[in-house]
């Protein structure tokens, strides 16, 4: 199917009842091919998650949402602690397929909780349709909540105006519609037109594979540059603001997201533009008092020496691949989430609008 | 060839008399193959130009130099007005080749003002090997002139310093030894040990393929990282300088380098880490006051939506590849050329060090 294939797709979708399969769109395939893979077992959504035919902080959540159902298939007819068990095992598993988005470890400790705090007496199959349910409610609830984000965060652009992302925070980082790309979406539904630059996102280039193939396809002006571009495309006035996702923000409003990131922040102050941060409120961790505690994953370093199959760096050469950066607060001028607008992000503003009970342990 | 090949590498010669012809290095093929291309005539040196076969201000000037001479052997048995018409002819033909780097302007001009200068009694063989003998004086002083920016450049750099640079100002960037990299060498051979950031620079990756190949050729500890990993990298204090070359330097100091130079520029500043940019005077401009009446090249769309062999980007999608951009002088600390260190970099200073003589139009 080419980029131009008019049917909806869906970037994860359960398939029948709790015997069912997960099925997602493969986004390492993406925008040459738009194909979905099937998980029919915990290490197949562990894979899928590690390797990122699904990612984004929302979109990670979900399936592992997903992958805990699948992990307690084979105990739908077992004692309630042999599937108790199951699932925390499962659940420790799945947990280990990424460390930096918390929305994993969110979407995994939510559905725990269904179950343990479920009537003992609950025949199993019953407790595993109410993890359905759960793993149902969280995508809806991520849907309903990129909705959110879009319509607070288009407040804050105007018609016309040039914009920059990184990465891809879009539908395909979510269940559907996205958080930084959703503001955007938001902003062309109440009649503002917007340039969008998409940094092309190395090593991955998810704003090159996936940010443009999703704006391309809502019709959405979009024009890719490479990451290093993005500092003359502000001297140049092309940009009055950036939007961007987060992977985690810790208490204080420091965000970790995508690498480059960091360094768009320093940038956009520089030139005097806007930066904003558009995330779920289960993206924000307040165990965390601040950015420097964020775990941030280290990926292989041939993502950067081979390019798509073929060498281009010396062989044996060194090369430094953290997957993410940390953004402090006070280069925010805003974060954007479900409940309205956070502006200036510190300890105190969030508190307000987030309540501690977002975010159990 | 492996990057490991221990033959000498020479990034162009020329091989014969002034009937003889261009090798190059094919800089596209490394760091995979070591190959060289031959040259025989002035379209082979104009396409090899535009191609990026040999880039890097100064030996795109030597190239070009070697390429009037190419140009001029249809007629060395023509008349003097013959020869003067060919190879003016060359030189505005070769001058369409790129045109940021002014090295290619200086080298031209150089040349002509060799032919034209000359007795008008000279057989218009032997005005051809003055050309060559010009051509090779080039490239001698290029290389020479490069150990001096190397010798003044190390200076700078202190024993155990991580140090950044982007792009490729290498010795395949000029005859022999570099810019950036010549001061790197050279910090080396006085017994300063140093551990080198690359960009890798986007989109044609100069810095993976050809500036860790030439550092771990030479055995400097190098290691690659994707354009949007230098901030991270500097907030880490893993870099105590960032050194790279220049294309064009106007009367002020203004800087036109690879795109991204600007943005490394500014994200050094924020974090308190000086900016040097090395460059003989040939690549400084006197005519231009200002950086901002350097023309830009724009190169095709296709260098970022197709930039490993596969499409990266959904089709028809637009893209904006700049392939230089504009660093003002107030973010250099100091420019290096082969007459010492300018610091800071304006246009008095300049004018002391830098006789106007020296680039004469």
């Amino acid at each position: 199917m080419s980029s131009a294939t008019p049917e909806p797709c869906s970037t994860l979708r359960w398939i029948g009842d709790v015997a069912g399969r997960l099925r997602l769109i493969d986004q390492t395939r993406l925008p040459v091919q738009l194909a979905e893979i099937e998980c029919t077992d915990p290490e197949s959504v562990w894979k899928a998650i590690r390797t990122l035919q699904v990612r984004g902080a929302p979109a990670i959540g979900v399936a592992a949402a997903y992958g805990l159902v699948l992990g307690v298939q084979p105990a739908l007819d077992s004692d309630r602690s042999g599937f108790l068990e199951l699932l925390e095992r499962t659940a420790s598993y799945l947990a280990t397929s990424r460390p930096t988005a918390v929305n994993l470890f969110w979407a995994l400790a939510r559905m725990e909780r269904v179950a343990f705090g479920s009537d003992a007496r609950l025949p199993t199959r019953e407790l595993a349709e109410r993890l359905l349910a759960e793993a149902h409610a969280i995508r809806a609830e991520d849907i309903a909540t990129c909705q959110a984000i879009g319509r607070h965060g288009a407040t804050l652009l105007q018609e016309g105006q040039g914009v920059l992302t990184h990465c891809n925070a879009g539908g395909l980082a979510t269940a559907e519609y996205g958080t930084a790309l959703a503001v955007f979406f938001a902003a062309q539904e109440s009649g503002k037109r917007l340039h969008v630059y998409a940094d092309e996102t190395r090593p991955l280039l998810q704003g090159s594979r996936l940010t443009a193939w999703e704006l391309q396809r809502r019709g959405i002006e979009v024009t890719v540059i490479c990451d290093s571009a993005a500092a003359q495309v502000m001297r140049e006035g092309k940009v009055q603001a950036v939007v961007v996702g987060a992977d985690r923000i810790a208490a204080n409003g420091d965000v970790a997201n995508k690498i480059g990131t960091y360094g768009v922040a320093v940038l956009a102050k520089a030139h005097g533009i806007p930066f904003y941060v558009a995330a779920p409120t289960s993206t924000f961790d307040l165990t965390l008092d601040c950015g420097q505690r964020i775990p941030i994953e280290h990926r292989p370093a041939e993502e950067i020496t081979h390019g798509f199959g073929q060498p281009t760096a010396p062989a044996g050469v060194a090369a430094y691949n953290p997957a993410f950066d940390v953004t402090p607060a006070d280069l925010i001028a805003a974060l954007i989430c479900e409940h309205g607008i956070i502006s200036p992000p510190n300890s105190g503003t969030i508190a307000a609008l987030i309540s501690p009970n977002s975010r159990e342990a």
